[in-house]
């Protein structure tokens, strides 16, 4: 039964699935009708073909710029800085912030080898450095690599003509922004502080 | 961004994935080279489609046959029946059971609609009468459900020159096959007795 030992092999590949829950999902899908696999199939065989990031927030988009980039009615003078394109989703879903974004692609985190080299702090300089920003708004997670990242972008800011400031820790120390509910991270955001 | 929307539906679509962990999983595997995706979407494709019925046990093979059905060093006279495909891969992980299998389909529940004629009965009735048959295990799950259907597969097979026996209750009550480790359904195999 190969078929069915590829599938589980491939869905227990994934985060947070072992091998009995990839079991149990494969027999659930054997016993749905064939269109519910393949459309699962075509969703995932288009997903890298068709997502990129956008060219000047590094956000995953489908066009050049992602949608809050290329939206003229959201302020583009407000940046708010994420680890991942995944706490956009997360601030998106609150409603409530209509500024834009910037995308680091992960948090200073020397035992694991990622340096602020190997972040996207260059190009938010250079989007600071190219005018019309107000603010810049740190919104790294609230936990120690998170902090060191937050004060890592704010050094690279410090001396140009923008306001620094950090979410404030309505968020629990220690917890995901991507997890977090809408509420708390619609809060954190209104009580940002400035970095002084 | 709907190409990710759409992946996050699909996933959410599977049971105990709920929609916050349909984006994490979606952004891990953007996070992945886009081959993670592909053979995962590959593997979906060609399940429904390479996979099929037993013709003799129900059980899901790619084969006309399916592997136990199909090994001439497995007694054919021993027969173990279960409720769905799933649980034979549960019995097969022991590796103690050299038997044969025939898979129900389900298990009798008026309330969700399921009665005897939705479960794969006569054709297990027609191959003990085929000869050949020394003992049927019945093997649906120690649960309320699973005994009355139990209790209904011995009926329909009484008369016939058949032993037909019951797994212990060494599967916990209310339980899960599935989810069983393998000492426990080992034992609740060999410690199984006569229906009478």
């Amino acid at each position: 039964m190969s078929a069915i030992d590829d599938l589980v092999a491939e869905l227990s590949r994934l985060p947070t699935i072992g091998r009995k829950s990839a079991m149990r999902l494969t027999y659930h899908l054997l016993k749905q009708p064939p269109e519910q696999s393949k459309r699962l199939a075509a969703a995932l065989d288009t997903l890298t073909d068709r997502i990129r990031k956008c060219e000047r927030c590094h956000n995953l988009t489908e066009e050049p710029l992602c949608i809050p980039c290329a939206d003229a009615r959201r302020d583009q003078a407000l940046i708010c800085v994420v680890e991942e394109a995944a706490d956009i989703a997360a601030i998106e879903r609150t409603g409530e912030y209509r500024g834009v974004f910037h995308v680091l692609g992960g948090r200073l985190a020397p035992l694991d080898g990622v340096g602020p080299d190997d972040l996207a702090v260059a190009s938010l300089v250079a989007r600071v450095k190219g005018g019309g920003v107000r603010e810049v708004i740190v919104a790294t997670n609230p936990k120690l690599e998170g902090e060191a990242t937050a004060l890592y972008v704010q050094e690279q800011l410090t001396g140009l003509p923008v306001t620094v400031s950090r979410i404030a820790r309505g968020l629990p120390v220690g917890g995901d922004l991507e997890y977090a509910d809408g509420v708390t991270i619609a809060q954190a955001i209104a009580a940002r502080r400035a970095m002084t």
